[in-house]
C-alpha cells in the first residue's frame, strides 16, 4: 500500500513528502537521501550563495538519480542567482518569503515546476496569481521563518482558493500522524523541516542536533532576536522560530534596542564563533515535542509514509 | 457509516464532536441542539453566574434527553459554583484555564466525567495528575482564550503522554476536514467553538454573527485588550483571540497603558453599551476563514461528521 496524491504524480515520487529547503541545513546529501527514500529532496539554497549551491547541488546530483529541487528566499535573491539555480535543472524551485512575481517568469520559461511557500491568505492568492504549480501553506508552528497562521485551519482555507493547484502543508509535521492530517485537510502532501534536522545527513553541528532531540515545543520561541543580532536583513514580517537560549531570553521583544547595542552584538558574534549554545541560533519548530531520536533520512521518509497509512486506517468507521 | 471513538463510547453519542463551552455564547438551546444532532452539548458556564447557569441548564434539560455538560473556568470559580453545576448532574464537567486540582475531587466524587482543557504540555501533565477522564488539547488558533501552541503538533504530543486517557483536539476545526485531522492525529474527537457561534441557536447578537461570517483569519488578533478594558481579571498567561476592531487596533501591545487610562476605559464601556462594533469584543478563531454561512447546530453536527468520513476516504491508497 502507498499514498498517492497530485504531488506524487507530478514528480513521479513514491511518498507525498517534501524535504523543507532549510537554508544551509538541507544540503546535497540530505536532499539525495530524501529522494532515495522516495520523497522530493530539496536543497536549502537560502540567499543563493554561489559556492555553497554549486557544492551541494553537485552532491545531490551525484547522490541520486531521483528528483530533487532547490529552495530560495524571494526577498533575498536576484535574477543571476536564480539563473544559476535553473542551470542545475532541478525538479522544482521553491520560492519562500517575499514576492515571487519577479522570479516566476524565468522559472516558467525553464519549464521547471514552481513551488511557492505562503504564510497568509494574501500570499496564497499572490502565489496563484503568479502561476505557482504547487502552493505550500506554512503554519507558525514551523521551524525557521514564517508568519502567523496555524497549519490545521490554514491548509483547508488555502485548498479552498487553490482550485486544481496542489497544496502542501508545512509546519508541525514530524510523523505519520501529521502527514495523515495534512492529507485529510486536503493537502497533496507535507513539507517537513525540523524532523529532518535530526537526521544523520543534515548539515547541523552535533550540539545543535542534540539540542533538538532534548527540546520540547515550549523551548521554542518565535521572534527576531537572532536575525537582528546577525544583521541578517530579514523582513520584520517574517519572525523565526528557534530554540530559546540565554541570548533570546535576554533580548526577546527588545530587538530594536539590540540592533543599536554594539556590545551585545559583538558578544553575540563571539558566542556564535565559539559555538556557545547560549548564543547559537537553532531554528526548530513545535514538532520538537515529537522528535527524540536521530534517524537516517531515507528510511525516515518511508517510515513517516507507512505511519500515515496506519493513522488513516486506525480511525474506526462503523456500519449502521 | 459513522465515526466511532473513545469519546462516542464514553458518552454514548453518535458523532465525535463536542460543543465548546463558550462562555455566555453556548447556552442551553445550543447545547441541546448539538446533543440532538448527536454530539456532546456543553453549556458555557464561564465564571458560573448562578442565574445564567440555572436558566441555561433548565433550557438544555427541557430541550433534550441526550447528554450535555457544563464548562467552567478554573481560575474564576469556587466550590459553591461547582456544587451548583454538579447538582444539575451534567454528563460532563469541563474545566479550563487555571489549576483544576481544587475542583477535581468533588467532580470525581460525584462520578461525573472530568474533562480538562489544556494549552501546554505542563498543563496536560497536570490534568492527567488530577485524574482527568478526557484531556482537550487546545491550539492558539482557537477562538476565545488560550495559550501558545498550535493544534496540529500539540495534539499528538498530548496523545503520547495521555496513555489510555482520550484526548480531544480544539482550535481551528470548523468542518469535516478538521475533524478528520483531529482523528488521524490520535484524538478521539474535536471540541468546536467558533463554527458553532455562527448557528441560529448561539447566544450572539446578529451583528456579531455577521462579523464572524464576513471575517477572515487575518481579521483575528490574539491579545489582552478586551480583557483589560473589561477589567475581567483574566490571568495574563491566557490571551484571547477576537476579531480585530478599532479598539483592539488602538490598544494592542499597550494593555498596561490602557488599564490606567480612565478615559479609554469609559469610552470602551460606552461603545460596548451602544453595541458599537468598533468596541464590542467578538471572540473568534482562525477557523473563520472556513465559515461563510449560518447553520442550524443539530444538522451541522451530522454534516461535519459526514464530511470527516469523506475526507478520510478521499485519501487515495494504492496497492503495489
Ligand atoms: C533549520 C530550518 C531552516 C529553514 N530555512 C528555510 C529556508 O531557507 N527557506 C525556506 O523556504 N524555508 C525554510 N525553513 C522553513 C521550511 O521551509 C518549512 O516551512 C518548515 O521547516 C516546516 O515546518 P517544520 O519545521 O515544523 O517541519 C527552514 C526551517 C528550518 C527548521
Ligand atoms: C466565543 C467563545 C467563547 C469561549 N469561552 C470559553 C469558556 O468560557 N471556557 C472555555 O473553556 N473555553 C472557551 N472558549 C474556547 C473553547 O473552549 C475552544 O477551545 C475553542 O472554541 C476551540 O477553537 P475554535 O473556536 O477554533 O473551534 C471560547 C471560545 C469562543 C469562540
Amino acid at each position: 500500500m502507498g499514498l498517492r496524491s497530485a504531488l506524487t504524480d507530478m514528480f513521479g515520487i513514491e511518498h507525498p513528502i517534501v524535504l523543507a529547503p532549510m537554508g544551509g541545513v538541507a544540503g546535497g546529501r540530505l536532499a539525495a537521501a530524501v529522494a532515495e527514500g522516495g520523497g522530493l529532496g530539496m536543497i536549502g539554497g537560502g540567499r543563493g550563495n554561489a559556492d555553497w549551491l554549486r557544492r551541494e547541488c553537485a552532491l545531490a546530483a551525484s547522490g541520486t538519480e531521483k528528483p530533487w529541487g532547490i529552495g530560495l528566499l524571494s526577498w533575498a535573491i536576484n535574477q543571476d542567482i536564480l539563473a544559476a539555480a535553473i542551470a542545475w535543472r532541478p525538479a522544482a524551485i521553491m520560492l519562500s518569503f517575499g514576492d515571487p512575481a519577479p522570479f516566476a517568469p524565468s522559472i516558467h520559461d525553464a519549464a521547471i515546476p514552481l513551488v511557492v511557500q505562503v504564510t497568509s491568505m494574501a500570499e496564497a492568492r499572490r502565489a496563484l496569481d503568479v502561476g505557482a504549480d504547487v502552493v505550500v501553506a506554512q503554519g507558525t508552528e514551523a521551524g525557521g521563518h514564517g508568519g502567523g497562521r496555524s497549519t490545521l485551519p490554514f491548509v483547508p482555507a488555502v485548498v479552498d482558493v487553490a482550485g486544481a493547484v496542489p497544496v502542501l502543508a508545512a509546519g508541525g509535521i514530524a510523523d505519520g500522524r501529521g502527514l495523515a492530517a495534512a492529507l485529510v485537510l486536503g493537502a497533496a502532501g507535507a513539507v517537513i523541516g525540523t524532523r529532518f534536522e535530526a537526521t544523520t545527513e543534515a548539515l547541523l553541528d552535533a550540539d545543535e542536533a542534540t539540542a533538538i532531540l532534548a527540546a520540547g515545543a515550549s523551548d521554542t520561541i518565535l521572534g527576531r532576536v537572532a536575525d537582528v543580532a546577525a544583521d541578517a536583513g530579514w523582513p520584520a514580517v517574517y519572525p523565526a522560530r528557534t530554540l530559546r537560549n540565554a541570548f533570546t531570553e535576554t533580548w526577546q521583544n527588545r530587538e530594536d534596542e539590540l540592533g543599536d547595542d554594539d556590545e551585545a552584538l559583538s558578544e553575540f558574534r563571539a558566542g556564535v564563533d565559539r559555538a556557545d549554545m547560549d548564543y547559537v541560533p537553532v531554528w526548530a519548530g513545535e514538532a520538537v515535542d515529537l522528535i527524540t531520536e536521530l534517524h537516517g533520512a531515507s528510511a525516515l521518509v518511508g517510515r513517516i509514509s507507512a505511519e500515515a497509512l496506519d493513522a488513516l486506517d486506525s480511525v474506526p468507521r462503523e456500519h449502521h
